[in-house]
């Protein structure tokens, strides 16, 4: 008989029964060998004794082994190990108790470089030039957690909370369809919505459907590093065109539409993602004609309709077409906050319902809950006030942004102030570069974003988005201090000049 | 001049202000070539008459359409349509101001069959045998929607708001280390675990990194369709292997190994799906060493190891393995209610890291405010609490379901009484087919699963999983009763021999 009493530790404060780590640690005594097949167990009157536990616990615990097959009772003669466990090969066999923790898989995996993101700095005593996120301290959340209880609350929620449709909630499809016309110029009926968790979901399933392994598809030269990501990932080839004031530049889209077989264009038409340019009308109608005469697809991601200061959102390109090529993607991460991953999928039905049904492998459905709670957000007008109240204070940052880089910074650096949205494109003298620049704001306290990423065609454009969006104006001045700092001690001969 | 008081339709109740419907409506005429190029607009005080609206509202509608760049001022000649605005090329040219609800695409995409679910039948006044699903009517949505409330009324709450990590909220992650440890014999740390949505994504995330077109992967004969789904559409070839009642046969996978490259086996070991088989201990032993002696993955979904009635639950094949090859998936959703779309993949720390990456670009990341209420609702002990709650009010209802199938048909079918789970695996007699039965019992309000479906490897089993949890006592008889009828009525001489 192996030592039991020093073979078993029994933790009676444990959240666990007795009788359950009784059986478990029997179940490793088993597998680490200790006790091999056919070795004989104690009766249970004799292991109560030793283990100082009730008769009841040890048989609870050997009914349980026999049950799960790990032992085998044989009549007049007792308990035993069951004969037929193969043992457990082990690559190294451990005798104490911590099992190592993995590290490593005993299969191979595709490893293939997926995004690797810069590990998060400690930001906690940081500002950090971000490329241009929402203020989540604005957030409404407040209000959407009292939304969501109270929805929670009543009676007829139990019918949110089963498996259901992969299409999104229907008052929330019913919901947007409204919104989205009215204030998008849109057409559409709610069975043109698919629900995703947010854009980027939009991006990959559209992705998914789009693309075969060799696929084109045509970007900007410096382009929202996430959607190349996405196509890459796919397996599409990515074209890019220039950018300019005005957004992509459409003949050369359709040169090379007379080269290549063009399956999809990504477009930010609103502002163009990095370089916050909008896309003019002439360029707009240029771009719907050639997806009509070459047959692709625009995938238009209006991440930042929301969000204009100095006129009135240019209409979508998808509230222009006639011909079934847009596929329109945005959700109210952005405007609202991150947290909340609803975003939505606009297109031909028979597009919608093929991402439906490809979204059931991916990740079954959406948060019904949730997508119900957003439906009344929309209807009691609670996303419009919201954005009313943001819009004002985003307009403000940027101004005071704006000026103070202008005044501070105006001699290294040029921008134009964007018309919208949440973050500055900036382009840096040839003679100045930020990875001096960025040394040197660290050890002021600021972290200066990886602006290399944005050089997706590797033209070494030495341009930075720069978002103020998240900043009051009490920390935008502290930011553009720190920025000019870092810019002075770098380069110590700026502003000498003048 | 073209008819504008005719043209231009405004509505003074709409949400949109007047001056933006007014230069929508130019878009469209312009789009519509209603107008065209180097068409002269009337000038503001004309049109401010015509249309009987302030002269400023259609100066705010022309300066909008300037910066638009569809219209342009001339210096003493007036305002014209832009004379270099290509012309909308559309296939139907429609006159009428309802556009055409797009069915289709300008464009081509992938439309390989994905799953295609019987539309769903008007189940309002029908019974419906799932294949077992929990009573949302017991789910502890006021606990949750409370929870969630009280955290986003904390202060600090706004860190969750913002873009976050791709492995999901750190809370949880240590929470669920902390549970799944105490309650499955796991040693994982939280490194080791990735929050999904529900354990679908976590089935997808794993599928996109083990295979490539054409990788082999091991399934049961039959089995949980929409994991045979999800290998299918990413490439994977299905090999099967007979299930009995010590669940997959492992010779059989023996086999297989020596005959194919598997990458992957998958498996539901604690009730094989849809079988509902329990792994036997020397299968178990027997899978881990085949999975180390052939470098193969096996993917454990331990979709209902909270649900068993007769003894404790045999812990998961990834409480015992030593050499990093068990994919641990299992979500909160059975458990709680589907619409709470949490779910976690254990692997070792390479994999759920290449995972985590892989999120990035298929839905950014997961609702860390719903997360972080998970977790509170784990370490307040919540979780624990309704699953004890419920777990005996199941057993109740698979008893009785059992008892009154048994009493009432126990001559057309067979059925071992399950141990846990939410459903019954249910055999007809060869004499009597589903099809016949289920076309009877929608006549009498009962509709019947489509038992094809579980057929998978096309053997004609002739077997149906029937779902006893989503119902109560007077249910159970209900649904019995009208099962009953629905035999007797396909089947008259049924029963008549007793």
């Amino acid at each position: 008989m192996i030592p039991y009493k020093t073979s078993i530790q029994l933790d009676r404060d444990s959240k666990q029964a007795l009788y359950l780590q009784l059986s478990n640690q029997f179940v490793t005594l088993i597998k680490n060998r200790v006790l091999t097949p056919g070795a004989k167990l104690p009766g249970s009157r004799t292991l109560a004794a030793i283990l100082e536990v009730h008769r009841k616990t040890v048989i609870a615990s050997y009914e349980e082994l026999l049950l799960q097959g790990w032992i085998e009772s044989i009549p007049k003669k007792g308990t035993f190990v069951h004969q037929s466990i193969p043992l457990l090969q082990q690559k190294e066999f451990s005798n104490d108790a911590q099992p190592p923790h993995l590290q490593d898989t005993g299969f191979s995996f595709l490893k293939e470089p997926l995004l690797e993101r810069p590990p998060n700095e400690e930001l906690t005593n940081f500002h950090y030039l971000n490329d241009g996120v929402s203020d989540t301290r604005l957030s409404p959340m407040k209000v959407i957690a009292k939304e969501y209880r109270g929805l929670a609350n009543r009676k007829r929620s139990i019918d949110y909370l089963g498996y259901g449709t992969t299409y999104g909630n229907p008052e929330l499809r019913a919901a947007l369809a409204v919104y989205l016309n009215e204030t998008r110029g849109l057409h559409i009926t709610k069975e043109q919505i698919l629900i995703t968790r947010g854009s980027q979901m939009a991006l990959y399933l559209a992705s998914r459907l789009l693309f075969e392994s060799n696929s084109y598809v045509i970007v900007g030269e410096t382009n929202y590093v996430a959607a190349d990501l996405t196509f890459g990932y796919v397996g599409a080839q990515l074209l890019r065109v220039p950018v300019d004031e005005n957004g992509l530049n459409t003949d050369a889209v359709e040169s090379l539409c007379k080269k290549y077989q063009i399956k999809a264009l990504y477009c930010t038409s609103h502002h163009h993602h990095p370089t916050t340019a909008t896309l003019s009308a002439k360029r707009r109608m240029h771009l719907l004609n050639l997806a009509r005469n070459y047959n692709f697809a625009i995938i238009e991601d209006d991440y930042d309709y929301d969000f204009h200061y100095d006129h009135a959102p240019i209409l979508p390109l998808a509230s222009h077409d006639q011909n079934g090529n847009v596929i329109y993607v945005g959700s109210v991460c952005k405007t609202v906050a991150p947290v909340y991953r609803v975003g939505y999928l606009i297109a031909p039905k028979t597009f919608v319902d093929q991402c439906a049904k490809l979204r059931r492998i991916v990740d079954r459905q959406g948060d019904s809950l949730l997508e119900a709670t957003f439906a009344n957000f929309i209807k009691n007008g609670d996303l419009d006030r919201h954005i009313r109240k943001v819009l004002k204070i985003y307009a403000d940052r940027r101004t005071i942004f704006c000026d103070l880089l202008k005044k501070n910074l105006g001699e290294a650096i040029s921008f134009e102030v964007p018309k919208g949205g949440m973050a500055v494109w900036v382009r840096l003298q040839p003679q100045y570069n930020w990875k001096t620049i960025a040394i040197s704001a660290k050890k002021n306290g600021l972290i200066i974003g990886d602006w290399a990423r944005y050089d997706t065609a590797k033209i070494e454009h030495n341009s930075l988005r720069m978002g103020f969006a998240a900043y009051n104006e009490s920390e935008i001045h502290t930011v553009i201090e720190k920025l000019t700092l870092a810019f002075n001690e770098s380069y110590p001969s700026l502003g000498k000049s003048e």
